[in-house]
């Protein structure tokens, strides 16, 4: 029989109940004859916890000290786990991102997997063992402990997937499989039974928070079905995130939203070759990442250059481009933190040119103002107003399905 | 210079204010031009929370996975320890006992460190780093996590003092050093300033809490000044357990109260050759430590055997004991938990023989019923009533000291 991997958020192992609700879904696999490792994140609020205990330090922790914090939740856990099943008649062993190991390169706090060495994982198959694996963990060439950043435990589990050559990766949440947008803001929005790694990953960038843009890479570059279900109910068997063929006849797969944007505005960039370069040579450096880029067409001596960045990186940012103003040759470096971005994220929707126009439309209906509008192949996104948020996720829905 | 080796406790550890309070004592060593290696418990009761996590599961977790458990407390504390040091200004890393590795056997939740690999602390001592070591945790020969059982953290700092070849290991602790006995019982009582390593054992062993035997063996072997002295107050220097050469004109050391006891009785064991081997073999496969034996001479058809074991240990040994029932060729087993050992220590005793007839009489004057004794070169133990405990420390304390 082949290798199921399946993967338990946070608040999928809260307590000793939700523990024994995960090791029956864990056991029921096991018995129908599958090898079966598992892969968990820390238990509901403990990395909370932790994080507030370096805070109550310092507002800038060492990273490497904070990697060595943070993994001690999933240690917990996989331990809990094992303690569980072992309870319940099963053969099951734990080890951390250390102890396989895992590799990662030395960015600490989000660090990226160069290599998962799977012989114990395996060894301890071949003996009938249920394997389960700390998520969102590793160490880099030096032994030193990393950690993988937000999402990290979906990453644990994909690449693991994809080392193990596993039928499949489960991924278990608290909703059953992926929507056209949240639940949460339109009632009896449709699920979808399938999407491609492509549509997932702009949803993914976009905000939709049901899984990390990273796993969803890793699926795409190594071919792993990543299935997304229920923990909780007996669902219809999730959301399964594959390659797809034909895809042809698909049109929108998803409107997301994203609170979690700052936008930073550079003013009065002097209009000479390399600026725009230099600026986001100096954030790549500091590994802050970069969403949307609005630069004006050069034909004027200044300019002023937007971007969108993630909230956690806007004090290191502004930091970064204050200390260099000159460097860069800019006047003033602005922000605000009041915006949200709603992407429409579908494979066909290039080849459907009134799409754009009929989003902007929903959202003109609705006096909504639009401050950035950046498209790509299947994607259009927009910053709206904070406040104008789910009305214009809605008004877009109602546009495209009623 | 030369290096010092510090250990810091739970109770020393358990908040924001007392980690700066630790890095302050910390901090003095290392500006006073000396090399400092820091090992550190789990903060406050994080242990016991993580010990009823487990029991919440079960009452008798499989031991490699609950040593997965447990040890994640100290990697806590090493990681804001570092923290606090770094943010003071000072360059401070932390290791964890995989990382450094510490090499114990695979005897689970008792293990004991057979070789340290000092490479990684030389390499930060020499960049001029404070190195941060997690007490209580190693792992055995394949990697998997151990911990060192109760004093685990005083093991791995004494041990470390070993490898380094340190100047001294300083224990700090809540009292400022070794007392005759225990301060809450006698107020005033005296501390003392040198104690041998035999004495320490014996009053170690005896259940004063100071400082575990294990730490004191490996500090005698390899002949480690220990230093135990208060982390809170500016004491007189604490007490330093070390070598002494000229022992005649000690008298009595210590006076210490154990109530973590169990004795078992093995009632009607047939007088055969090899029977009592047999039932201490049985129990030291199963690791469990015996202390106190009294067997009566053979001259009869049947004999009791009575012994003492830590209270933890109660539960296997009647497992083990009613298991093997036919073997031993005994009739019934039989225990008490009330009970109290009440042990006298100090290396002038052999040469006294009065000694023991004074504590005996100590113990008639104030109605004190004694249910074991046994003697060594260097120590006197009684088992009396749980209730007649602390009198019985204070008439023994009078008869010498008043």
């Amino acid at each position: 029989m082949g290798i199921i991997v399946q993967k338990f958020g946070g608040s999928s192992v809260a307590d000793k109940e939700k523990l024994y609700n995960v090791a029956n879904i864990i056991t029921k696999s096991y018995d129908e004859g599958n090898k079966v490792v598992v892969v968990v994140s820390a238990q509901g609020k403990t990395t909370d916890g932790l994080v507030s205990k370096a805070k109550e330090i310092t507002d800038n922790p060492f990273k490497r000290e904070y990697d060595v914090l943070l993994s001690t939740g999933e240690q917990i856990t996989i331990s809990l786990l094992a303690m569980v099943l072992n309870k319940m008649g099963k053969k099951a062993v734990s080890f951390t991102g250390w102890q396989l190991p895992i590799i990662t390169d030395n960015n600490y706090s989000n660090a990226k997997i160069k290599y998962i060495d799977k012989s114990r994982i395996l060894e301890k198959l071949n003996e009938d063992y249920i394997v389960i694996i700390a998520g969102f963990q590793g160490i880099d060439e030096n032994e030193n402990i990393t950690t993988l950043g937000r999402g990290g435990s979906d990453t644990t589990a994909v690449a693991l997937a994809a080392t193990l050559e596993a039928d499949r990766c489960e991924i278990y949440t608290d909703v059953d499989g992926v929507f056209l947008t949240d639940p949460k803001i339109i009632k009896d929005v449709k699920k979808l039974d399938e999407i491609s790694y492509e549509e997932m990953l702009e949803l993914a960038t976009a905000g939709a928070k049901v899984l990390h843009n990273r796993c969803v890479e890793i699926g795409k570059k190594r071919d792993v079905d990543i299935i997304v279900k229920s923990s909780l109910e007996e669902g219809t068997g999730g959301t399964v995130v594959k390659h797809q063929d034909n895809l042809e006849d698909m049109y929108i797969s998803g409107i997301a939203k994203d609170n979690n944007i700052a936008r930073i505005t550079i003013i009065g960039v002097e209009n000479k070759l390399g600026r725009t370069y230099k600026i986001f040579d100096l954030l790549a450096k500091e590994n802050i990442n970069i969403d949307i880029i609005v630069q004006p067409i050069g034909e004027h001596f200044e300019k002023d250059i937007s971007f969108t960045i993630s909230k956690e990186n806007l004090k290191k940012t502004l930091e970064v481009l204050k200390k260099n103003i000159d460097i860069i040759g800019a006047k003033d470096v602005r922000y605000r933190e009041d915006l949200c971005k709603i992407s429409v994220v579908g494979v066909g929707m290039i080849n459907n040119p009134g799409i754009a126009a009929k989003i902007f439309e929903a959202l003109y209906e609705n006096n909504i103002n639009m401050h950035m509008i950046t498209t790509s192949e299947i994607k259009i996104s927009v910053l709206v107003n904070f406040e104008d948020a789910d009305i214009a996720v809605k008004s877009i829905h109602d546009k495209f399905f009623l």
